[in-house]
Parts: C-alpha cells; sequence; structure tokens
C-alpha cells in the first residue's frame, strides 16, 4: 500500500484544487450538468472508459486491471444543496443560493484523486473498478435508485462509500455494522373540518383545534407504541391554517418526517400515523386526507465488509482512531446499492480540532478540514486493492454467487 | 302616528331606489367618501345643516322642529364589505370585490327617507332629530369612537339603531335589555421556540408541538375557568408555521378572537389567556410574544329605552311580532354610543318567508327582503316621535341631567 | 293579609323550636322515618287529613277552605345530609355523621308554621291547601317523582315552594322565570386497556394514558360544541387506576357530572361524551364502558306564577328586595313537579348581614338566620291566599282545563 | 473442562432437587431467613468458610484454591416474590402467595451444585472462589449494595453472573458488552389542587384535569426531548383521585417509573418531570408534590470480561448459540457489583422448545426447563477455571491494580 499512499500525498494539491473547483461551481440535485460533465472529462482523461447520463446526471468510470478479477464499486456523489453560503473562503460558491454545504465536493475530489493513482496501478490491479459519481443524493427520489436501474451495479461484487463528517475530529474512521442511517419518510395531512365565525365554534369542525390535538395524540406513536430499544422519530414540521382573526379554520395542512431503522417499525408507524389522524378526526367528526411517502429506505452495511474496512483502516496514515459508530437519524440513499450488493458506508472524520466553532452540515458556514480528503482517498485505495487481492481467485462476475 | 307611516309608505320606492343605488356602489370600510358624499348631498336637498367628515367619512345631519326639546339620535352605518357578490340581483355591485353583504345600504336608505318624511312634520317635532350616519361599523377601530370624539352625541339625548336580520323573518323585531352583542377582541401569540433538523428534536424547541398543546391548554379557559353562566368564546382561528418537511419549526404563528358580555371576563381572559401560554411555553422552555387588542365593547342596552321601543314597536304596520331576542356573540360599534348616552339597539327581521335558502351576513349571496326598510323606518321614526312627545316638557341639552 | 302576618309573627318562637327540634334530629334521605311521623303529628293535631308513606317518607296534609275553589300546593322537603355538623349552635345534630346541612329544617318549619296559621283562618279559604312534605331531596331519584307517581298532585292546580339561600342576604327574594336550576347527571367511564410491564408500554394499552386524553377531549365539549350562550359544565370528578409503581393500567374507571339547561343540550352531551370516549378509546385500540344517568330535570319555572309571586313578594313585611336571579348549576326535583302542574320555585335570602362568614349548603358548618322562616312563610302565605282570590271562580278541579 | 462437565452431569438429579426443594420453599425479599440457612449449611457441609448475615440475609462461602491466585465471585440471587404459584407442578410453593417466579430457585441450585463440583477439583485450583449467595434482589434497594459494604466484594478481582431466561430457548446464551439492563427509577407527584362542587368548575382548581394534562405533557420527554438513539421510558402507572361523582378533585395521586441507560439520561428526565409537573400546575395555578426515587442503577457489562464469557461458553456442552442480546428495559442489582469490580451478567435460555405456551418471568405460572440448571453451571464453571488459569501469574488481590 505504501505505493498508494505515496502516490495520493503527491498529488494532495490537485485534490484539493478539485474540490475548491468544485465547491465554487455547486450545482442542486437533479441540475448538476456541468458537474458531470467536469467529472467525465476528468476520467477520460485518464483514459477511463466513461459512462454518462446513467439515471440522470450519474457517471460512471471504469478502471480494468491488467488481470481479470472482482469488480469493486467507489461511490461519490456530487449534487449540493439550496443554500446561500456564507463562509468566508476564496473559494465560495459563485452560485447565488446554492452551496456545498455537505461535503459532496469533498467526496468527488477524493475519488477523481484517487483514480488517478489507482490509474498509475493498473498492472498491479486484477479486476475492475467502478468509480459510480451519483447525482442528486439530497433530494428524494435521489440518484441512486435510477442508477441502479440504469446497470451502475451490474457486475459489481462490492461496493464502498464514504461521508465526509464535520463533526467527527480529523483523523477518526466511524464504523458501524447493520443499521447506520435512518429511512427519511415523510407525511401530508389534510384535516377537512368546516369553518365558520371564530364567535360561533358550535356551528364548525375546526381544523386548528384537530391539528392541535392531532399533534399532541402523535407523540404517544414515539412515547408508547414502538419499543424503547427501537428508535423512531415522528415530526411535524409544517403546519398552516391561513385565515382572519375571527374566522374559524376550515382545513389545515400538516407535513412531517419520520425516522426509522426496521422495515417493520417504518410499516407501523405509517399505518399507526393514519389510525391517529382517523380517530382524532372522528373526535370532531371531520374527514382528512392522508399521504405517507417514503424516501431512502435505512442504509443497512453489511457485516463482512464492515468489519473489513474497520480493520484495514487502522494502520492507513493519517488514522489516529477507528471507533464503532452509533447509527445516525439522518438518510442516505447509498442504502439501496446495499440492498443488492455486499459493501460497507462509513464516515471520516473532517473535524480541524483548531476551529473554535464547528459548523454542522447543511449550514451556510459548513466547512471541512480538506486533509480529509487525503485520508478517504487512502481508505476506499486500500479497501480496494486488499479487496481485489483477497478475492483474487474468484472468477469474475460470479463472485457473490 | 298615521301620517308618518302613510309618508313612508308613499316614498317607499324611493327608499328601495336609494338602497339599490348604495348596493351597487359599495365603499370598503374607511374608504366610503363617494356614499358619504351622497348622504350629505342628499341631507342638503332636504334643508338639513349638515356636517360631514365627521371623525372619519361620518356625516351629521340635522333636523331641528318648530320647538325646542329634547335631542334624538339615529343611527345608521354605511360601509361595505371586502367580499365578492355572487347574487343575481340587477343592482349587483360594480366595485369588484366589494358588496354590500350585511345590510348597511338597508340602514342607510331607511334612515335618508325616515329623514325626508320627517322633515315634512317638522312643525310638528319639539326638538332636534341628528341622523348619524356612520362609517366603518365593520372594521374596527370602527368609526364610532372617532365620531363620538368629533362631538356627534353633543347634547343627544337619547339613540336609537337598528340591523336588518337577514336570519330573522320579516315582520319580528327583537329586542333585549342589557347585554346583546358581545365583545370582539382579537390575541395574537407569536411562539419563540428554536428550529432544527426533523430528524433531530431533542436538539430543538418545536414551536409547532407547543401550539399544538396551546390550543388544547387555552379550552379549559372556557370550559372551566369562566362561569359556566357567563358566555364566553376562546377561538384559535389562524395558525402559520411553514416549514420544509423535515424541519422543525423554529417560530408558530397563532391569532385569534375571544367574545365576552362582561368587562370582567373580558379582563379575565386576556390575562388568563397569557397564564397558558407562559406555562405552555414553560413545558418546553420556549419564549413567546403576545398582545390583545380590545376590540368594540359589549353592546349595552339601556332598560328602560328599550323598553320603551319593544312597546312602541308592537302596533307598527308590518309588524307581526316583537319578541326579547336572546344576546349573540357578534360585535357592534353601537356599544360605544350607548356608554355615553341612554338609547337601544334592536333588531329587524328581513327574511323573506318564502325565500327556499336564507344566506348568513357576510355571505356572497346575501340578501334582504326590501320591505324591511318601511318597517325598520316606521319604528325609527315612531321611537322618535314618542320620546320627543313624552320628553316634551324637558328642558332642552339638560334632559338627562 | 295583615291577619296573615300577624298570626305568623305571633308563633314565630314556636316554628324556631319546630326548626330547632328538626336540626337536632335530622335524617338521611330515603331514612327520614322519624321526622315524617312529626310532621304527621303536627298537621293531625291541627285536624288536617293527612297521608303518611307517600311515595316512601312523603307526607301529605289537606287543609279544606270553608268554601270550594282550586287547590294549591306547598312543597317543603325534609331530609338531612351525609355530614358531621361542626357548628356551635345548642340544637346541634345528635346524630352522628348526619346534618340538616342545606336548610331543609327551615323548609319544614316554615310550612309546619303556615299551616298552623292558615288553619285558623279556614273560614276565608274558598279552596283547598296541600301541604306537601317531600322526603329525599339530596338523593337521586329523589321522593318527588314516588311521590307524584303515589298522587300528590292530584287535582292541584298550582304549586309553589322555596328554597332558603344561605349566600342571599336576609330580605332578598330571588325570581326567575324559566330555567332556574340544572339538570344534574352522572357519567360513569370504565377504560379497558391492557395492562403490563412499566418498562414495556408498547406492549399494552395503557389506560391512564387514554384516560389523559380523554379529560382534556372532553374540555372541547363546552369549549367547541354547545352554544356559548347555553350554560353547560362537564366535570370528571373521580379518576382511579390503582397500581404498583412499575405496572402499566390494565383498566381506568372515571365518574363525573353534566350540568345542563336545555333538554337537547343534555341529550348531544351525553351522545358527545361516548364519541369522544369511543374515538379517544380507538386512538389505543382500547375498549371501554360508558353508562349516562340522568339525574333531576331542569327545573324551568311557569312565566305567569313565577310573575305572579314576584310581584306579589314586593310588600311582604321583611321583604327589602325582589330581584331576578341568574339560574345557577345546581339541581332540584322541584322540577318534576313543575313539568306537571303550573307553579314556581324562589329562593328565600337567609344570610345574616352581620356574620363575619358565611358558611355555603352543604359546609360542616352551615346556617341560617332563622328570620327567614318568617318570611319564607308569609311569601308562601301570601302567594296562597292570593291565588285562591284570584281563582275563586274557578270550577275547582278543572282550573287549568 | 471435561472433568467439570463430567462431575456435574453426574450431580445434575441433586442440583434439581435442591432448585425444587427452594422452589416450594419460597421466601419474599428481604425475609429469606431459612434459605439463607440452608444455604449457609450446604457450603459448611463442604467444608467452605461461610459468613452468613452479610449486609443481610446474605450468605458467603470460600472455596480456596490449593495455591494462590486471583479471586472470582460467582453471584446467585435467592429471594422469590409476591406472587400466587398457578402451576401445576409437584414441588409447587407452599407458601401461600409467594412464589420462585423468576428463577432465583434455578440460580442457587445452580451456583450450589457448582460448588460442590469446584470444590471436588481444589487440588487444581489456584485462588479462591467467593460464592456470592445475594438476597433481596426483587425488592428496592436490594441486596447487593449492603453485601458489598458488608465486604463480598473485598479481594474479588471478577464477578460472573447469570439469569436463566425462560423466553429465551434451552441452549442459547446471550451477552452483551456495556449496557444490558436499564436503570429502573420510580416517581410519585401529588397535584394539590382546589376541590369544589362538580357543577361549578371555576371556583376550584381541578387536580383530575391537571392530571389528565400532565400524562399528557409528560409523553413528550421521550418523544421529543431524549435523544432517539438513547432509550428511555416514562410511564405513568398509577392515578388516585376518588370522589364523589359531583365533587370536583382537591388532590390527584400519580406514581410511575422510569427507564433508562445512561446517567446522564436519568438526571435530564428526573429533572425534566419536575419542569412538566411545575409548568402544568402553573396552567391552573395549582401545587404539587414530587419525589423521584433511583433505584438499580444501569448494568453496564466489561467489555474484555464479557467477550470473555461469550468466547468460553461456544464449546460448553448443551450450549447450541451464543448471541449478543440486546439490551432489556428490566433492571437488576447485580449492576452494583460491576460499579466495583470487572465482570459479565450474561443471560442463559430456559426455555423448553416443545412447550406449547411459555409464561413469562413473574407470572404465576412461570416455569423453566431444568436442563438450565446443568448449562448455566458449565458455563459459571468454565469461566471460573479458565479465568484462575489465564491470571495464574497475577498476584492475588493485586491483579487488577
Amino acid at each position: 500500500m505504501e505505493n498508494l499512499y505515496n502516490e495520493l500525498d503527491a498529488i494532495y494539491e490537485e485534490i484539493v484544487e478539485i474540490r475548491r473547483y468544485l465547491h465554487e461551481n455547486p450545482e442542486l440535485s437533479f441540475k448538476e450538468v456541468k458537474t458531470a460533465t467536469y467529472i467525465a472529462e476528468y476520467h477520460r482523461n485518464l483514459g477511463h472508459e466513461v459512462r454518462t447520463n446513467v439515471g440522470g446526471n450519474g457517471v460512471l468510470a471504469y478502471l480494468k486491471g491488467s488481470k481479470t478479477g472482482p469488480t469493486v464499486a467507489l461511490r461519490a456523489d456530487f449534487d449540493a444543496l439550496p443554500i446561500q453560503e456564507k463562509t468566508d473562503v476564496p473559494f465560495k460558491s459563485v452560485n447565488d443560493g446554492v452551496m456545498h454545504a455537505c461535503g459532496h465536493d469533498g467526496h468527488t475530489a477524493a475519488l477523481l484523486g484517487l483514480a488517478k493513482v489507482l490509474n498509475g496501478m493498473k498492472s498491479e490491479i486484477a479486476g475492475t473498478i467502478v468509480f459510480l459519481h451519483q447525482h442528486a443524493e439530497e433530494l428524494p427520489p435521489g440518484g441512486a435508485v435510477s442508477m441502479i436501474e440504469d446497470g451502475c451495479l451490474d457486475d459489481v461484487d462490492v461496493i464502498f462509500g464514504t461521508h465526509l463528517q464535520a463533526q467527527m475530529p480529523l483523523g477518526e474512521v466511524g464504523y458501524r455494522s447493520g443499521p447506520l442511517q435512518a429511512a427519511p419518510d415523510r407525511f401530508d395531512i389534510k384535516i377537512l373540518g368546516e369553518g365558520g365565525h371564530g364567535a360561533y365554534p358550535h356551528d364548525t369542525k375546526d381544523s386548528i383545534l384537530i391539528g392541535g390535538q392531532l399533534i399532541n395524540n402523535l407523540q404517544q406513536i414515539v412515547s408508547r407504541r414502538v419499543d424503547p430499544l427501537d428508535a423512531a422519530v415522528v415530526s411535524v414540521c409544517n403546519f398552516e391554517a391561513k385565515n382572519p382573526y375571527n374566522v374559524i379554520a376550515d382545513t389545515a395542512e400538516m407535513i412531517g418526517t419520520v425516522r426509522t431503522f426496521k422495515e417493520e417499525t417504518r410499516d407501523f408507524i405509517e399505518k399507526e400515523i393514519e389510525n391517529v389522524v382517523d380517530a382524532t378526526c372522528k373526535l370532531s367528526d371531520a374527514d382528512y386526507e392522508y399521504t405517507y411517502t417514503r424516501g431512502y429506505p435505512t442504509l443497512v452495511n453489511h457485516k463482512h465488509e464492515t468489519e473489513f474496512v474497520a480493520e484495514l483502516a487502522k494502520d492507513v496514515p493519517g488514522v489516529q482512531a477507528v471507533n464503532e459508530t452509533p447509527p445516525i437519524m439522518g438518510g442516505e440513499d447509498f442504502a439501496y446499492y446495499l440492498q443488492h450488493v455486499k459493501g460497507t458506508f462509513f464516515f471520516t472524520g473532517a473535524e480541524n480540532p483548531e476551529w473554535e466553532k464547528v459548523y454542522p452540515h447543511h449550514h451556510p458556514k459548513f466547512d471541512i478540514d480538506e486533509r480529509v480528503l487525503l485520508i478517504a482517498a487512502k481508505v476506499l485505495g486500500k479497501a480496494t486493492l486488499q479487496y481485489l487481492h483477497v478475492h483474487a481467485d474468484k472468477i469474475p462476475n460470479e463472485a457473490e454467487s
């Protein structure tokens, strides 16, 4: 691996440059046309076979080793967020209201740098490496589903990916076998009451009152009906019932999110919210509309592959600690890949220990310590090479038969 | 009184014409410039002394009798509502989005017609009649307060007024001594929580949750803390907390109305809402802003004057029933006049018994049976003449000393 | 009437003595055997025809005038309460845990005194007077129903009754036409959830949680669904769910009271409570038992008879004020009589203006100013004589045909 | 280990006999006098040094090996529950209302059998074995604390213990590093409102209403304020407010339990409940009393010792599966030992796979497959011998310095 590490160290400046270019030119989910072109161009320059417009703006690049062997996919997402950047960096976003505030610029830069280095090691490689550049991670339905449908996982034996974490110290790698990120769903409730004059409540079915009760009643799903050992969240985030001060609300609209790790809990909550809405509306003889929209599934890491990466990460240069990380309630559409092939998704710490204040992801002042790019590239690179080495004797494409 | 009745009957067509003209040309509260001009012109043509721009767009016209005596004020309001008319009448509103949907056109037409007739009976009149044409009854702070400040009640001994009621049968007169219409107040609550990601409620102070609890907690003011024999309403009519589906609300705004009949209950509820808001916010360690805006006071009819009108109304032609009416929770700024001088406000039924469907006041299809105009004018006219007759021996301006 | 007043004045000491004897020897509702005997004896001594055990412990005594005429019933109740007296009066209850804490001793003493005086005026009386001594007013189903079934109102044309009021000043008489006292009903709710270990709420249907929601949800019946102008109360007074600290409640029992004035509101609330219970239990998929038990009906005074008494009371010696009284939420089974015959029930003030502290009815220190006995007797006596006088020409028994 | 296993197999009948004797003669927590005597006698017969009345009814027996070495403590609890046994076993409890319904009889029998076998292997043993027979596990404050204060852990290097699990299949061993069982606390809330007549709620501070709101408000602690990834339970299990149907509650008493794994969450909830109580009472201007009583701490297994037992258990005869078990919300005072010395507590499956119905712990029909006794003894025995072997070179009493 020394070769891998040295070659990555040698192009650190280039990786940083790529990241800063991407940061300065962010594009919103499903609109990442220029970024996709940039990525495709970079791979073409390396001589990789490239597929563009994969399931949308997705880009696939293939590095074929000198010998046959298994196929490893490395994924980096590249979309940005509808946030107005408020940092003072010289490579601040030039696109008004759009910002790489989640580190996807870093994911992509690390992967492109790694691609260049691995390309140079082609002679040592027995197998194929797929650089899976995914668009639209931030916005459901996400880019993963359509890329999979468009064949991005064809012949892939294993997939690795990482997320830079602004609130995890630089040098730390976090892994977790099993559920790592929750399934983020959405619900929409419309209460259909009966409006009227504020002075005559008895002639109405007060949708705001019903909504108030509903908010209270929904609390019990998490507090009483889900196993306390099974993490779940039900949040009402939007409530709208606009009326003059003396007109009782005819309707009220509520929108919110549900987070779960287990599919059965997800099913239960989807149904239970409707039960609560139904009974609460019955209290006032009102009607309702209810829709529940599933977001990404729970991201479930495969045990063997997770332990594999956790173990090999320990002596990667720059890595000071490899810890089991608790799961998080946020979602990630990497989850879809893991439903199809083995693999793991891990966290790479990007917090500069000297910063006085660390801004969370999606914050207008979000930033990363760029040294994380090298660490991420090295861990992904080592995982790739070691996986190919270990599975060298497997017949390609049937590795997981 | 036969003379009065006959003269009014004789100009019925003119009264209807006036009403239709006004109906066709409605103006919003505080913007009734043309209507005021029309009214002033009508009185000037009768030879009445006229004051315009009284406390805004208010108009006062004075009919001095042939002999001295007490002063009687008759009030009619003349503003319209921000409603798009949906009737099929030939004299439908020509002003888009503005409609006489509460009958104030009728109040004014009846009073103008009555003015004409009483003018012709000047020789029989001992005293002064003030035709009090009030603007802006529909919109707090209303026109009454400023007209009073501008002297509309100077030297007035008694005031009479009526409201046409679309949902009371034609021929019925409704009276009530004491509280007739509730005090309509407004409250504004802004919950100042702390927003955050929908997946991490424990890092937030969820303003929608607080709002939901607040709506529930406010119910107890009426259900448990106000004397059950004392009518009161607390309605939350507006609730706004607009957010993406996965962002917990930072703030939530609630607006509503309070209705009471007793000043002490009004004071209590104003204070109690804040107590409930304060304690409910404390539950989540959140802050709030609270304002309570008093609307019109409770309309309290004077006993003697109410019985006086109730009695005399009984044999007015067209009147078939004079009933004690229950109080209503809606407000009326005639209330202010009754805080300064004796008087009464009564209801005159305007529902055509043959209509299949009766639309309530403030409805886009609101209408009246125009025969009510004659009945209202006759009752007001008789009250005026009889009052002047009964109090003929009083020294003017000191009648109520 | 001077004769009536003088004769009553003359036996004031005796009336007081009777009251004190009754006060010292109170008996619980439905167990008033000795009191009934005492009353019957008193009337027999006057030579009245007496019926005992009327519908239970009820006593009827008849005074026939020298001439025929209408029949007037005067009602006094005579049961006491399960309260341990804590006053210092020399005629304190000798029956442990039983006390005349509502003034029924006074009602009976006044009526017996009046009977004696009227008996002496027999020659002037044209008609019949029924002294209706009712047992068990305090405890539903009360004594009135069974006495009526047993014929106590047969041939009766009108009924009068009064209640001494410890919190109304001596000398005041309170009347009200229409609804005077609310219908006091009872409800019993048993929530049938599913118990379990306090650490595993998701395996249970928590009856205490359901009960908590139910209490909140019930508030809306009064706050939102009953016309604000229509007084109503729904109180949950008992809540029992006894369990170890770590065992979730299998069942919870709630008992409470409803107060209404209108039969339609009563019907509505009886049904609406069940709607609320049903929907609230549905929220947790629990079952319930619900029973609603009607107490006395609303006491509705007849207009004509009420005005009749209010008018005549004005110049009764000792009466300083005759006021319209607001209705009260407490119940009274005099209500049943008024469903069968015309009549009125009024309040007679018994508060000594010099007392520092006035104890409410049903309080262990409840007391009355005994001068009220004379006032009550005089008003009832005058009402009787005047009624007989006014209706002297009516053919008995068909007076109200 | 073959020797250990064979010797245990040889006395299986005796172990079963002991268990049945104990089952037939159960004693309540803190009253286990005869059981303690029985245990002490058994050890004395083996020639063990015995301490009785250790921190109450606790018994300590010491087996000193032929050579010096570390000290291993093995814990078994021996108290029973206040439950009326409803099984049909021939060794059914003879003590009315008392039952070994949690398997402590089995814990003790397995440990006594193991003591006998280990005693016979003395010559092979280098170190000391402490048989820690603990009283009163079922009833806070439990027996562990006082036994520790009385020296039961003196010189102990490591402690092992197990709980038979009726709902885990025979042959399964469950382990978990870190938090295994929650801290079970208790709270008592008394609401001090102001009672009154059910018809006059506005004159009261309704304690049942306040209690109802409180139950609702408490839900948010778990649903919104504790990290969704941090398991917690707040259950209100007892609610008492006993009153006549028409008397509003003066006070209401609520008792419940809290379950947490983290000390900071425990501290937070203790404080947060009071915040919620305080704010909820403020809503009605009522007072309250609040006490929070901590039960056992969270049972936190030591990582190294847990993995040690999990590993060695794999090839113990009878063990078919060794699984990581999820934590459970129930408490266990073994937790105290682990605050002082290293060690682990694990579960041993006792469910007969052929049973049609399995009754949970604390159920009147609770039972175990007695073959679990042998498995538990073998795992504990192997853990002891292997630990002594591995740490043979350690200087006794300073092993963990």
